[in-house]
This record gives structure tokens, C-alpha cells and sequence, in this order.
């Protein structure tokens, strides 16, 4: 899994019909050591109601089928879950 | 997901037969933060009528087979929706 | 699979249902030839109780979901093995 | 999916027993756009008969083992279609 | 697939159950065009009995549990051929 924050949503009415209803997010991943953006942004699917400015934690792969809103839809990258805190040492 | 433009298509006649019919396009990954290109471009299959000069959404991995089209077949990225909004902030 | 010092943990509590009770370490990817740091950390669900500072193996992907800790949930990462020595020629 | 020009071919008699019989490649990526080459070479499976110097598609990940030839053996990377015309715009 | 030096080996005791018999080896990856190595050593589970300085092929994700060693278990890359000859144009 990777850290990242929302920032920012993309919408798209013409698609695989088995993504209606799914929302996309665009995650800017996030350093976990440093807490700083690296890399390109990601769209993912939204599994747990994040909102832009939030810390998340997403999935990649089949994984991102593991979800009860994504199972078995063309997706590959889900965001599942909200971050609380971070303890680094 | 990433987002890309499409900017061509690819021909090929001798192919594994499974991949008869299914059409694809070269798309150039951009970065939905700053809308420039990113990356190499890749070739998707296409299911979802999308034209070059359009910008869309793609996935990758075992996800590319979760569409009608490409269900059991050597495909590895699909183009599955075509982008009408991209909201950062 | 990668060799990776475990650096720190990740706590949320909101999240998708299946991944209440799954630990989540941070991982510093390290280089098995040079046993020094390399790329971006990663967050892993822990199979094996490792605790921060321990040298572990982690496997990213499906297989990811090959622990009976991790079956079916959505996780792309997990430390599955505390490595004991490393031969390197 | 990625195009890439057939640089040459790699034998090895000792391996798994569901390879037997697998022709593979050695596959130098093609960048679609300035159709030059673009990254470090991959060996992959050869399920349309391609010959060195020819330009061809292939896959990789779980979609290699959807053709054929390559079902359920252990390989991430085949080549599935040779490449007739490519149009960028 | 890529092709791979053997340099190394890992060694753990403490780990998932299902891998308990396997054997880790530390890879450095070749270029397969100038045989040079190239990028980060990985490790991988030896199915076909690879010793330290041989050439070996091994491919990663879901197809590294498509061996009679590694079927269903945690592991993400497997070395599954020792190489004879390599032959580049």
C-alpha cells in the first residue's frame, strides 16, 4: 500500500457500465518517512468516503478488486481506507 | 488508474485469436495534477469507443480483463471511460 | 520479494470492513546486495509480528493475499518472513 | 500492453516442467511515439511465431498466461501480436 | 521474464508457514542486451535448484506461483529456468 492525499476527483459519464456509481479519486502519493508528495498522481476508486485534503491509504493490482464496492469492476487502484496517524522512528 | 490522451492505434493482423476484434490505441499518460504528458506511452485496448485527441481513464494489470470485451484475453491495460471533468484542488 | 527494515506503523480506523484487525508497517525498502536504503517506503500488512527496526521480506502484488492473515482482503504488500541472515557472494 | 522490437532469443534446458516446449524472446521496448527504443530489454513467451528484428506487441502479468500456450505456466511476459501499422497523430 | 545473476541467499525462520522448505535467493537483474547488471537485486524462490553465479530467468507477480514449488503461496518472484545460451542480433 501506499500513503497519499485527495486532491481532486475526475468525472467520466461515458464508460464500462459496471463503474457507474464508483467515484474516482486523484491521489497525490505521499512519502511515508518524510510525509512529502512523491511521484505521479494515481486515480482510484473510492471505497471509504475520502475527501480531498485527507490522508489515505490505497491499494494497487487485484487488490483494489477487494473491496465490496469494487469487486470484479476494471479497476486497479482503490482507496480503503482514512489515516489516523503515522509513528515513524 | 491513470489519466491519458489517446494519440493513436496500433494494427496488428497476426495476433493470438482471442484478441480478434478488440482495437487498440497508443495512449500518453498525463499527469491529472498538471495535465502534461508523463511516461512512456502504452498501448490499451479499447473498450469504451474512444477516439485519438480524447482524454481518458485506463487501468492496468488483471483489471484490464474486467470488461466485456477483454474478459480472458491477453491484454494487460484497457481504456474503460472517457474524462468529461477533472476537479484538483 | 524485497528486503526491507521496518521504520514505523500506520493506524486507521476508518476503513474498508476487511482490514479491521490487519497491522500496518511501514517498510524502507533496502538493497540486498549493499544493505543500504533504496526508494520509497511502503505500507504492508504484517503476517508475522514484526516489530519496528527488525530486517524483513515482503512480497507485493497478489501474492500479497497468500497469508492466512491477508486471504481476500485488500492489501498489495505484506511482510510474510524476519530475515535471520543474509549471504551475499 | 507495450511494443517492442525482437532482439533475440534465450535457451535453457533446465527449468520448470510446464516451460517445455516455450520459445522466448528477448523483447527491446519500442516508445509508440518517437518509435525508438525506450527501457532495459524483457524475455518473454512467444505465442505468434515472431522472429528477431520484428515489431510485436506483448503483455505482461497475469494476462501472459491468457493465450495458448502460455495457460497456467509460470510466465509474466508473452508476446501475442506482430505489428502490421502504427499511427500517431 | 528478466534474466538474473545469482549472488546471494536468505535465510529466515521465523515466517509465514507456507513457506517453510522454499528457498530464497538474492537476484542481481542482467540486461539481456548487454549483460550488464541492472537495477536492484530482488529475491526470489528457487524452483529449479539455482546455485550462487549461475544465469537464471525468473518472472514476477501472479506468475510466480505457477511452479510445483511455489503454487499458492506468499511469494512474488520465482527463478524457474537456468539460462544456456543467450543469442542477441
Amino acid at each position: 500500500m501506499q500513503m497519499a492525499k485527495v486532491i481532486g476527483t475526475v468525472v467520466a459519464s461515458q464508460k464500462e457500465e459496471a463503474l457507474e456509481g464508483l467515484r474516482f479519486l486523484i491521489l497525490k502519493p505521499v512519502d511515508a518517512n518524510t510525509m512529502k508528495g512523491c511521484g505521479a498522481p494515481i486515480v482510484a476508486a473510492d471505497a471509504v468516503g475520502a475527501g480531498v485534503g485527507e490522508l489515505v491509504l490505497f491499494c494497487s493490482g487485484s487488490a483494489a478488486r477487494q473491496t465490496k464496492l469494487t469487486q470484479a469492476k476494471p479497476v486497479d487502484a482503490v482507496c480503503m481506507a482514512i489515516i489516523d496517524q503515522v509513528h515513524v522512528e
